[in-house]
């Protein structure tokens, strides 16, 4: 099968294109380079060390006998060009990581919301625009994230994207309908990925694509069977403030010997899947396309639920870090229950990788190995979601000494 | 009050600046002049003649006594300036007209669904981005279109912007929530429409920004009290199969002695208001306000639902035109029913114009007075919503010598 990879430099978009390129498919990545932009930008860097896309591809050839495209092209950008090559390579399916996805950075600055929902939202709709306009029928697959599903109600788990309702007609009686759950986003990030769903809605309908949505969890974990085949292979780990998520950035401090940092009181509850999970996800979807004429495919891609705190203990027990309390820089409940229904995936097979069981490896083959390369001073969140937010957070973290004064 | 009004320069935009100018309020439009630039672009321009928007200023002034800003800047395009004037300029409120309007045109092809996409998703994220990098907390007040209703239940009245449902609980045990209603849009630029709600619900919650979103019904009708003052205070008369409401086309191909062309059945539901009513509701909104923190307040912008057959032959029997049915160019039900709740706007005291009382004076005034400025070939809809209707519409309207061979 020929599959294009959009977004195949980042941090899922790269395991993904080995692990199909490893099953024998023709694999092009399309990228635009912008998460080692936004390092730049940010004046961070992976964890464990990063080479050039170009370099990685001849390495993997090396180690595999597979070769993979690489066109420098930005989807979001750069419709004619993008549209050209669609028509002309002509793929079966189109794996879509092409989005800015940290939260924190969506909500750093005017100019850095403006670029998310710029970025994002003609990102997916020139492939969209695209396919339609080269006749192409290829299957979408898109990373969406748990973050679109907002409403929750206490005691309902949330379903694979489409919630089943009772609308009360004029004359009183109740009629059932199942609908798009109803969006209700956490951050400027989130938005743009449930903007995306209504751009699928409407190209499913009126172009009969056929399109799968992937609801994501928080992905932890760093390696694959195809990265760890070469050290150059490795994977990103990203522990910024920024990019880096929850549990990355406890085992950083963990190596560190650094007080484990909790956002509030630590009861956000959140999803997890671990990254070889997420890479076995994609292609269980590319299996199970949905038919022509058929309405977006959507799965709940998690495998786990866990509270922050009780993420933070779990690692303090593993490593005898100590746990200390921060405020939070986002704008959300404190606390709060999340249930999740992901049936589908297991039902095709997926047997997850418990973090219980995998987080010594994470610590000791990533976290401990590059703990020389860390820039400490990175760690802390310190994107506030809104003004009032960001003075609270300035102040009470130059008490703490957790950023040191001038640092920001 | 000091109002600022995006768009200003185009169809609801100029009335609604004089209306507000009338009333005392110090009224500053902004506006790229994109209307103008697609008539370039599309070879057809307003039945009824325009003078330049600084011409326009400069007769509402003599004739009112009133001075107008005028400020050329894209807000889609240039966040910068937009922000700098707005910071600057400081508005109570910002009624924001600044986005592509016609379906058709966004369908037209690939350019066409890029440039509304990204015009009307930059324009309206500018906006509420821009107002809260600069803590301004004006009221916003958007125009968006009944056509967000995608998901229409038969029997059940479309409510205003949310909807009450029953959620089932996992113990099985019903609980009642409301809901944004489930968009499910028609066209892309119905679902930019779609995507400004998200964008309003995510800065209403994170942001507290004040906003109202109007979705209106199809516009009809010319002058209202201030564009009658003076000739070159005229509004604009869209006819062509564009821009072109199907009450215009109707209208002209009624003055030129030619069949009103009604695609398929003439079936389809359609929900209509004044342009004086229209201007009317926007000041009714500008004094009913959110508080807040509130969420989104949604009004139905709208008086009365007519078919589109029932139109047609209202306007024949009052001109003695005949009926002729042609191919749709739309992806869309043939027949449905519509029935729409619009209590608040009446609540508040508007009391509406009726098509029935208004339509002799649009053909005497406006169709019959400037029909010697028509292009007859600009009247049929050609925008196709896919590459198949395409096919079809352009073999049976060079068939019936709607369009002439060689005009498209």
């Amino acid at each position: 099968m020929r599959i294009a990879i959009l977004g195949g430099d980042g941090f899922i978009g790269w395991p993904t294109t080995l692990h199909f390129s490893n099953l024998g498919h023709d694999v092009a990545i399309v990228d635009n380079l912008s998460r080692r932009w936004i390092d730049a930008e940010l004046g961070v860097q992976s964890l464990t060390p990063m080479d050039s896309i170009q370099e990685r591809v001849r390495v993997w050839r090396q180690a595999s006998g597979h070769s993979l495209g690489f066109e420098h092209i930005d989807v979001a950008q750069d419709y004619e060009r993008f549209k050209a090559w669609l028509g002309a390579w002509r793929p079966d399916a189109v794996v879509h990581f092409a989005e800015q996805r940290a939260a924190p950075y969506s909500m750093k600055s005017d100019h850095h919301k403006t670029y998310t929902v710029n970025n994002n939202v003609n990102a997916t709709h020139n492939l969209l625009n695209a396919l339609v306009a080269v006749d192409l029928d290829a299957h979408v697959i898109h990373l969406g994230t748990m973050g679109v599903y907002g409403y929750t109600t206490a005691g309902a788990s949330i379903p694979e994207g489409y919630l089943s309702v009772d609308v009360t007609l004029d004359d009183g009686s109740k009629m059932p309908r199942e609908i798009l759950y109803p969006p209700d986003a956490g951050s400027i990030y989130h938005m743009t990925k449930c903007l995306d769903q209504l751009l699928f809605q409407f190209y499913a309908k009126n172009d009969r694509l056929r399109i799968t949505d992937l609801h994501q969890g928080i992905v932890w974990g760093t390696h694959t069977d195809q990265t760890r085949r070469h050290p150059q292979l490795i994977n990103r780990f990203d522990y910024d403030g920024d990019y880096g998520t929850v549990l990355n950035r406890f085992l950083i401090q963990a190596a560190l010997h650094h007080p484990l940092t909790v956002h509030g009181t630590g009861g956000q509850s959140r999803a997890f899947i671990h990254i070889q999970d997420s890479v076995r996800c994609v292609e269980i979807a590319l299996r199970n396309p949905p038919e022509r004429g058929e309405r977006t495919k959507i799965f709940n891609q998690m495998t786990e639920v866990h509270r922050v705190r009780d993420l933070a203990n779990l690692v303090a027990e593993l490593t005898g870090a100590e746990v200390a309390h921060v405020p939070s820089p986002r704008q959300e409940a404190a606390e709060n229950d999340l249930a999740v229904q992901n049936r589908q995936f297991l039902a095709l097979g997926l047997d997850p990788i418990k973090l219980q069981d995998g987080l010594l490896a994470e610590l000791v083959d990533i976290a401990r190995k590059f703990i020389h390369r860390v820039d400490r001073s990175r760690i802390p969140s310190t994107s506030a979601w809104t003004r009032d937010i960001a003075a609270k957070l300035v102040t009470r973290m130059e008490e703490m000494q957790v950023v040191r004064n001038g640092s920001r």
